[in-house]
């Protein structure tokens, strides 16, 4: 797993977007955000730099605006949606942009053609998160008045509760989520991002 | 005059927005990031800090976010609206939600209310832009014909031509451009600001 | 003044370092950011591109050094001098190599010659930011014993207390601080600047 | 592989440093980059906040000097040891600081073991960094002389020439490199990396 995902599954509250889909988009900033940086040095190293004008630039702010929406995703505490979304969108307007100019070079410069997958993922994930954000926004008012009331437990399909984290972890590997007493009541899949209790009661 | 003013003065092209809006934009852009930077570490100082979170999260992401638009708005060539403008436009929409968590403070934080300016008077220059930007648009096809076809000369409204730096050194101090010859003809104040077309008419 | 100005003015703690000095060093750093910014991309744009890709280059990594410095720099809060000193080192050092280039091209081209300009700065001003460190260090234990037990409050040299705060208020527009109980006492310009020691002795 | 090892391995040019090594510091600089962001935020969300300030401070600086050096360490292209070595020194001082405080936390918040193991990574990573390139420098005048004297060449240890990228690929899977002509002859595995000088010896 990667460092983003490490550290999503050490965060002490709930998430506010399914944390795979989030941990993806991270990397794929990530790797994108690396990717035009090195691709715009890689650039200014060929003999036909004048040509790689427009590919330089492109790459450059790529990289600047991978860069902060990485930062920006990777916090949650007090999440706003109206910041994380205008930014994802600005995020994927500006990979296809940089993604388009480099495949215009992959077939002379392998590393604009890596550059470019790098960017087209990036993309990719980007509406991706984009839309998990919409999802859990249309869910979140019928899947509310299922959802516990106070910290630690959640109560499954039959009434039952359980301890909230092997919901999400759950979750993670794309299962619906199970009440823990084993009880056969499920939790609809998109529920499950609450913080699990410190101290979990003895019953 | 700022550095970023500076630099613009200095670019050997021309430019695709008006350059007194763009220097504007970004002293605004690398004011509020610096504030922000500062109000987070300021409100960590503070006795109440817990009651701070939401504010130390929202100036982290604007200076972020203003850190990667001010980069982005700083490069001219081969610029590309389609990445600028949903920058810009997340940029706005940050400093908006930075600038309302840090009013809730500004009563009892003096660093607060310092950085919750700045941000209104970023989201403000990042509007005022993006109208810039709008309004170019809008302007191109008429102003196009009047533009030099070659490098380095314009024609003023007299049909005399001068030399195009001129043009836009005026254009920063507010006045109307003029003829370099002293012949009387002026030059509209906001054409000079024109990106020329790729094809130009044969007129 | 400058934000960076306003925020130091508002930070509600004391200073690892001379505020005065602090400011102009972050000043310098948010201006060569910007110009080293803005020159790699003047340079793009220049017919002659190939011959300024190590100054397009250098210009990169001083754009990123000097704005993660003045990141760096924005926090007082646990200030740690292992951090902000070689960092402060590596930025200097970095503005140097770019200076140089940049002034190789200063003829030819004028961003370069600005851009030379505000590397020579920036690095003047991390030296100097440097030096006011070291000289903390050697003040600290005899400024200290004059330094306040508790929170809020100095000693003038008349012995009597005062708010704190007057101090650096004061120290910013260049005068002399004064115990704000209007006793005649003065206090050493650069004395307010100190950090107070963990322990503080008896006397 | 990351792409951080893709876009080293399609670099057009030579490196000024192993490969692998160089590979290996830029992922830990990313992942220490992203756990910090992180850890900063997951800090901002526990209870007890008041007491991780110093955590929070250290992880964004660490965030930030860790992002400006894989920045610097990505761009291969007109290299300045005089830029890279005191960033990397920073940059390692930055991760001693930041891995110590986490280790504090580690015992009562996961997430902060996590961006301690990261930190101290990183830390490492810049370290054999920077011994690799003092390596380079001590091996640099006696490898020198069987570099080739025009691009895309190399000469293998019994002297026929085979083309140069075959080299670092080979050198990325950990093998002696081979002459693509298949004499028999080999390569010493630490030679494809060397910087080729400047003027190259008549020999």
């Amino acid at each position: 797993m990667s460092y983003a995902g490490h550290m999503l599954d050490t965060y002490p509250r709930d998430f506010n977007v399914e944390a795979g889909v989030l941990a993806t988009t991270m990397d794929a900033l990530i790797e994108c955000a690396q990717a035009c940086t090195a691709d715009a040095d890689a650039d200014l190293s060929e003999q036909n730099v004048a040509e790689l004008v427009k590919c330089i630039r492109l790459c450059l702010d790529c990289a600047d605006v991978c860069a902060a929406t990485v930062r920006v995703a990777s916090r949650q505490t007090e999440y706003d949606a109206g910041v994380t979304r205008p930014l994802l969108e600005a995020c994927a307007a500006t990979c296809k942009s940089c993604g388009d100019e480099c495949e215009h070079h992959a077939q002379r410069h392998e590393h604009c053609r890596v550059c470019a997958e790098a960017c087209r993922r990036c993309e990719q994930a980007c509406r991706e998160l984009l839309a998990a954000m919409l999802g859990w926004r249309r869910a979140s008012s019928t899947v509310a008045r299922r959802r516990p009331t106070a910290g630690g437990w959640s109560t499954c399909s039959l009434g039952r509760t359980f301890p909230r984290r092997l919901d999400w972890r759950a979750e993670l590997s794309g299962l619906r989520t199970r009440c823990s007493r084993d009880c056969g009541g499920a939790w609809p899949v998109r529920a499950p991002w609450r913080r699990p209790p410190r101290a979990w009661p003895s019953d």
